[in-house]
């Protein structure tokens, strides 16, 4: 399978199929039927049958998929098999709340080192994470080999971090800076900004509105 | 216009481009180019002249389109012409962090109104946000004609707040919390996920990966 061909939409999809099936691993459920994934992550029975025949895995009629085998196969596709090894750059509020934050390790994405600029974080630790002074930047990126960063600076400041980044062998940034990152061959960027997230609920409430008025 | 034609994936654009066109309104450039809006939100000119044609917005061959008037007429579609009323229930880390953070006033979805059933915060200011019990809830988001809810409570009781918030007549909810909530009709939500974002961008380094061993 060309896993490049998988749209965005469907990795998502598999992320939040992966998140029940673990649940259901976890409590010893043996099956699961494409309308139990479908309720618990929003989508149609339909599409979560498409969604798995896309990579070979196709349920017995009347008796569902398998939890197990459907689990290790999302987690083969989507790379999480194994933990990935993640840096943080900038541990301000957003930065510190992320190395406390259970839900990264337990997904595979435990965050082993982070970096600033603040000399009185320097050399402490957060949430048992230890805080590095930016001029150890590229050398502990790549003497941990790191795969992901979390870019967690203020704006102005994160095209240059995510330059070093990158030049440092590390392959994904998830940004929490609200500035355009260039684009990089050889470099995958994801944003999380919450204020577009807001202007997308802002715009589903006015349209939303519209229709109602226009009745 | 019939606005709920457009897609999710040009919502996200349009707030882009109106994230530059409030820099260039700050800084006093009167004329943008598409290609200009297309650089800085890293999509193509023909996608950025395509998208604002959508909603009747029309740039002069060799002038460009005025800041101004786009800016205004994308803060219109967005709904965010005006600061919407935005409470937060949930003040943990994460939540914390939100109630400090600049970039929501700034970009209309200032926090006015927090919620936790610690004793220890209750009654207390976070960055100069009330916060208040968990009993007040319906009766302050009723009170207040909040809009948005931005829920940062642990996974398992966000189901419970969301009903809660939505019979409150709250129109759309922001979530931090992993677990799904129930589609409902009237409800708008979108979800904050760290971990499903860093799948994705698992995802992608994984077929970059898989793509260069199969050359």
């Amino acid at each position: 399978m060309n896993t490049r061909k998988i749209s965005d939409s469907t990795v998502r999809r598999l992320s939040l199929y992966l998140s029940l099936l673990r649940d259901m691993s976890a409590s010893g459920t043996a099956l699961v039927s494409s309308v139990e994934l479908a309720v618990g992550s929003g989508t149609t029975a339909a599409k979560v049958r498409k969604d798995l025949s896309n990579f070979g895995s196709f349920g017995k009629r009347g008796q569902g998929y398998p939890v197990e085998q459907l689990r290790s196969g999302i987690e083969s596709i989507l790379g999480v098999q194994r933990q990935r090894r993640v840096a943080l750059v900038g541990v301000g509020k957003i930065g510190s709340a992320l190395l406390g934050y259970d839900d990264l390790p337990a997904r595979g994405f435990g965050i082993s080192v982070a970096f600033d600029i603040d000399p009185k974080k320097i050399g402490r630790s957060v949430f048992d994470v230890p805080v590095l002074s930016m001029e150890e930047l590229e050398d502990r990126l790549s003497a941990d080999s790191i795969e992901i960063v979390i870019l967690a600076t203020p704006p102005p400041v994160a095209r240059d971090v995510a330059e070093r980044v990158r030049s440092a062998g590390v392959a994904g940034i998830l940004s929490f800076a609200a500035s355009k990152l260039e684009p990089d061959e050889g470099l995958a960027v994801r944003w999380m900004d919450v204020a577009l997230e807001l202007e997308g609920l802002s715009f589903l409430i006015s349209s939303a509105a519209n229709g109602s008025e226009e009745m």
